[in-house]
């Protein structure tokens, strides 16, 4: 295999870029007496815990599958790798705290490529809280990327852990978004067609720039919200995800997701599907009892209803989409397959 | 991109998939109240926190870099692949506790593979401690298995963490290693040269099937040892980074490495170059002050001193490797850079 270079050519190895990140690390204590002892550089990091529970998540992005090495965005790409797993932290409700990247490195690959990729992810951190405590580099034909995030639950006033959890959605609850959908799969077209005009570098800009509801997350569980997840995969994929967890039907009224203006403008009539079926808009969707989403409403902290959970028909109609006259509507897709796409 | 099939050949997705293994996740309760709340199955796992401080350790395995998928050992290469993550806690002289599992998979691959994956990492689990609570699945033309590992730090009498760092060698202590060097990679070489006579099976056993030192690394830290790490990756190179992190020199005296009798028995003089530079044993090399390691030996817990801690004398040579005659010797190779195999 060949090996990583840096700038001049020369062959890098493994603790020499590992020494090269270890100095773009985010900063070494975080807020909250949430304190690293120990970072890059022993067998295992050491911290302080912030909580008595923890929550651990991990995600891995791989060239080809989940971005493309050939565009050189390393950046936004690191960006949007710590934002999969800060999202995922947010749907919980949590705060995010300590994490761990692996790098798998093909041969020949440039040691500035992981630095640009290292600090779009500790840009990422750095805004939503979390910092890079450790991890692996190894050697891989395959360039892939794999982080792991730990995490701590909100707190009710009696100091006792809350989460929001897919198992906790019950009939009667209203189902709402924290904001548009389909953006960043708008983004992906504009940019896979090259349609660089204002509205596409808006979506294109989501797509690479989504932002983890993080804020709103804690707001959410602190409210009383207990049932939530980030729309990861695509709207209707996820939501099956709750329904069959939690045992209920849920049923969206299509009219009601909310879409970006330059959404609408672009694609028309297809814009919808974006919302049904497309991920990594990174928005949370969440169930809740009336009074608390009118509450929610009321205070104005941005979020649309968008249909209501019923009790379980039949396994295999679990989510129901209606159009606006009230009929049922069959996506085209409903999310994605990680180990079918 | 081919799909994932089930014995019928059934083409999976990752549902399915994470459904199949979710089911062999080890017990969701372990020891002293380290409880899981929610593993496998929502945004984040939720787990109670045993202790004020954390460890938190990944390592990553890729085919045709650190095994060999046609080898189809599949138990065995998740038992190592627990083991290596176990071992960065047991160099710290920590207990685990929570592992987060990310599958690169690639096209065509077999269900019962990483059913069988699962089984030799809950295996290893089950006797050292820690279980899986989550982590993530992604399409990956090279085969990865990524693990995050977190556990907690043993006490001191006074209930304060303790741990073992790199950075703790001083100038006078005792370098010790808690048992033989070199059978893991003389176990490969044996592998790789079809030598199955009874000597050559033993060593291929400790190749497939390492022990991490849980138990003796939480006695060597209770005893009052600072530094340690375990030799993943060679004993030249692993002595070389305890010397950078804790600017010292650190000279070995070579006839005092314990080799495995059948590693001698099978390689001759060869023996003593497994053991400088082979990885993968995961015994634990420390450094402690004389009248400590005085009483470790009394104490009759294993351990073997095979060198000394000076004063740094010049960065270029800080591990120095003494032959029976006290003849400065240069080993062939000093241990593994994982980007240059």
């Amino acid at each position: 295999m060949q090996s990583p270079t840096n700038n001049d050519g020369e062959i890098l190895n493994e603790f020499e870029l590992i020494a090269r990140l270890s100095q773009l690390e985010s900063a070494k204590t975080t807020e909250g007496g949430n304190t690293v002892f120990t970072g890059i550089g022993d067998d295992a990091a050491v911290v302080s815990m912030p909580a008595s529970q923890m929550l651990l998540t991990a995600d891995a992005i791989v060239d080809g599958v989940h971005f493309r090495s050939v565009d050189e965005r390393w950046f936004d790409i690191g960006w949007k790798c710590a934002v999969s797993n800060l999202s995922d932290i947010a749907a919980m409700g949590g705060i995010p705290d300590h994490a761990l990247v692996t790098l798998g490195v093909p041969p020949a690959s440039s040691i500035d490529t992981y630095a640009e990729f290292y600090n779009g992810m500790n840009a990422a951190f750095s805004e939503f809280g979390g910092s890079i405590v450790g991890g692996d580099v190894v050697s891989s034909e395959t360039m892939f990327v794999n982080l792991a995030l730990t995490g701590h639950p909100s707190t009710d006033s009696f100091g006792e852990p809350i989460t929001m959890r897919r198992t906790e959605a019950k009939v009667g609850d209203l189902v709402c978004v924290t904001g548009p959908l389909g953006s960043s799969a708008g983004g992906l077209e504009a940019l896979l067609n090259c349609e660089t005009n204002p509205s596409g570098n808006i979506l294109i800009e989501r797509h690479y720039h989504p932002t983890p509801r993080i804020k709103i997350g804690s707001k959410l569980v602190a409210t009383g919200v207990r049932c939530a997840m980030d729309v990861s995969d695509g709207l209707v994929g996820d939501l099956e995800k709750i329904a069959k967890s939690s045992g209920v039907t849920i049923t969206v009224e299509m009219a009601n997701i909310p879409l970006a203006t330059e959404l609408t403008f672009m694609f028309g009539s297809r814009a919808i599907e974006f919302a049904l079926s497309g991920g990594e808009d990174y928005e949370l969707v969440f169930t809740a009892p009336k009074p608390l989403v009118a509450d929610l409403v009321a205070n104005d902290i941005g979020i649309t209803v968008i249909g209501s959970v019923d009790s379980c028909e039949s396994p295999g109609a679990q989510v129901k989409i209606l159009d606006a006259n009230g009929e049922l509507y069959e996506p085209i897709r409903k999310g994605w397959d990680h180990l079918n796409v």
